[in-house]
């Protein structure tokens, strides 16, 4: 049953590609089924299937009696399909973006914030969404209630109280991954114009998301330990921003874990001058031993907590959550119904909480640790030999922040990449002060091919 | 095992009772496994089983020799995590759309803008679920593209070339769902203080989106043959809106459609103005014969048209769609990056694209078809017994906006009938102006128990 979608898709794919490669134009006539079968190596049945369904596409039409036509204009040209990652443009927070996310297979990602697929629970995710397709109907066709899924969210607390964090499962709002968490909170609490501190340098996405509110983003140096607390305290008094967003554990880009010290410093800045603190939590389940929390250490008065599932279960059973004051989740949850209608996918909620329920899964991100700690290493070393040295060595995680050697501009060996179908993550993109140009972002999981090393060799020499 | 796995949740679920109803609180000794297991009529392990479960969720802890104990706070009463929808709210969009959506199941709902789930096509989700389950890995766990599959896009374009709409799949973004489509363009286009026409009556979450962009929204009259084309041309000419948002088939709350002749005149308006027009399409699939499309007519130099498959395919599948000019697109991706990190989930995507092409859907929906027209009259005829009558009766679809008896407030109505557990859509929740106080919105595949009646006639004798 299955080969036999396969093939027919087979079949399908072969002739959308005649016709995207104008090898067949509109009005064209298709072979006859039995001269098709023969040059396909295929069975005549199968090739009835895959005619019959791109006549159902619209892609060809059958005429009585006299075969099948390839339509008009029903389909473009693939280099147009092609066309939506502008590889010309500016190298800024969305060129990392679309080049990673758009690329086609052959193409190595090191500037990549995830796992290759292999990675990834995927025989946890199989096995939840065979529970889901017999399960309830409510779960395969609803909407969400506007929180999402209690059981998702009671899942979260007990997690955050073995922590030290005691709330309730109603101050966790679900939210449709961690970005929209960020995208929600800001909708909620800050008005163009407003300041918003983040470390130099940060996730790249985070000043994308900040343009799009058309918000003035402000930089806090990023040291080993977290940010520079005296820089956080000064900035704070000039600049009066409503919202600091961070990452505690395995900072984005660099790695870094907080020190205790530095997460009280915040603190205790925050309580003074009522910054909210956005700590986002999204590679906690990367760490070997936890590491301070802000939202465990205060609790969730000048804190917001949130975090998602894309890095360590999946991207695309896409989930975030924001854990926040109740007076907060409630202008939160009017803002996610305004804007997305209720909250995520029951299906969506259910597959995670499946999953993490499931017992296979603490197991494999103890496999997980392990294979990226052996992963740090050797692509230390190998990055070592290039005279190209991590900023700091991280505890865990898959990231690695590395600072190239004298001369050398990060954003043009990027682009200087493309040639070698690899795609990087410069560091200025990831720098409010524009001020990492010798840094680039290493994602150790997508060094796995040699092509990475021997490419920036080629560059350096 | 699967039956295992229901037995072991139940326990579970039981023991939660007792800690949200403080039959057992905080420190207290849970029975043993062997006297748990007779009182539940349960097998030992099946108690084992669920206590591991809730050891492993925070819920209790056991201590060396003694037996299981309940933790500290680490629930909240029930009462407590119920208590997110506010019933005392004022009556506006949000009231509507957080009673729907987070009410129990024994709570009707005719004001809901969804079919029950027994009317959603459940066996081809369920088995477009497993063929996911069993499918490559990295549709399971990666990242979409940003711009949504390529498959599935293709489906749509295949769709709106029947129409006469032809356009090439890069000029198609999916979105994680109609909303967020209409939020994206919102974002993309209007600024705080610019102004956007809607319908008057229009969907009431339109009101509430445009609200959260703080936009000033105003509103054009609606007669049963579409927007008021001599109020739109005036308005247009004052206001200078940005944007005008509708439904051209099946108008939500009203169920009119457009005329080939007003649309022809919004069209022309648009083009003298530079208006651009979103055409919300959520409920094209319902129609028996296709009716007027701005899209279709003008292309899409003024027309942005949007949609989604929720109402004919599934709430939880959650996915939604923008086709518009390719400059508009290219802006549009960006936000999206920004905002969701790139575009729907491939296990979604690949669902819906399964289910369209599976062949039952399209006998799905004339089934449903089918059920809709025998339900619309049976509730009309019995609306009418109560003296509420329908504006204009409906080609298609599930809504009915009717109007009430001399003196009626459908405000009042909703708030009584909160009593009797049942959820209503109140005229003025639709209303920019506030004059449809004597209007309710029915959804009649939602009428199909007689308390909706009897309580209707109870509030108007």
């Amino acid at each position: 049953m299955e080969d036999q979608q396969t093939r027919t898709s087979a079949i399908m794919e072969a002739i959308r590609q005649r016709i995207a490669t104008r090898a067949l134009v509109s009005g064209d006539r298709l072979p006859s089924i039995r001269q098709f079968a023969k040059i396909m190596q295929a069975s005549p049945s199968t090739i009835v299937q895959a005619y019959d369904r791109l006549v159902a596409e619209g892609v060809i039409a059958s005429r009585q009696g006299s075969g099948f036509y390839v339509k008009g204009r029903a389909l473009p040209p693939l280099s147009l399909v092609g066309a939506n990652t502008p590889a010309a443009r500016a190298v800024d927070p969305f060129w990392v973006s679309r080049q990673s996310l758009d690329s086609d297979p052959t193409v190595l990602k090191p500037g990549c914030g995830w796992l290759p697929t292999d990675w990834m629970p995927n025989e946890a995710l199989r096995k939840a969404f065979r529970t889901v397709a017999r399960g309830k109907g409510n779960i395969l066709s609803d909407y969400g209630s506007t929180t999402g899924a209690l059981r998702l969210r009671r899942l979260l607390t007990s997690q955050f109280s073995e922590e030290g964090l005691d709330i309730s499962p109603d101050q966790v709002l679900l939210t449709g991954s961690g970005t929209q968490a960020v995208d929600l909170i800001c909708r909620l609490l800050v008005r163009r114009g407003d300041t918003v501190l983040v470390d130099d340098p940060c996730y790249f996405n985070f000043q994308a998301l900040l343009k799009a509110h058309e918000i003035r983003i402000v930089g806090v140096p990023y040291t080993a330990t977290g940010p520079d607390t005296e820089a956080f305290e000064r900035i704070v008094l000039q600049e009066k921003p409503r919202l600091y967003i961070t990452n505690s554990a395995l900072h984005n880009p660099t790695g870094a874990t907080l020190s205790p010290q530095t997460a009280f410093r915040l603190l205790s800045t925050a309580a003074a001058s009522g910054v909210l603190i956005v700590e986002d939590d999204i590679f906690a389940d990367f760490e070997i031993a936890p590491s301070p929390r802000l939202a465990v250490m205060e609790g969730l008065e000048h804190v917001i907590r949130i975090g998602s599932f894309s890095k360590t279960l999946s991207a695309s059973v896409r989930c975030g959550y924001i854990a926040a004051r109740k007076d907060l989740i409630e202008g939160l949850i009017d803002l996610q119904v305004a804007t997305s209608f209720g909250g995520p996918s029951p299906v969506i909620t259910e597959v995670i909480a499946d999953v993490l329920e499931g017992g296979s899964y603490r197991k494999h991100m103890l496999e997980i640790k392990r294979r990226l700690e052996k992963s740090r290493k050797t692509v230390i070393r190998k990055l070592e030999t290039l005279g190209i040295s991590p900023w700091t060595v991280p505890k865990a995680g898959f990231y690695l922040w590395c600072r190239f050697p004298d001369g050398q501009d990060s954003t043009d060996i990027a682009l200087r990449s493309m040639a070698d179908k690899i795609i990087h993550a410069p560091g200025n993109v990831f720098s409010v002060s524009q001020s990492a140009s010798s840094f680039m972002r290493f994602n150790v999981t997508q060094c796995e091919d040699e092509r990475v090393f021997r490419s920036l060799e080629m560059m350096l020499t």
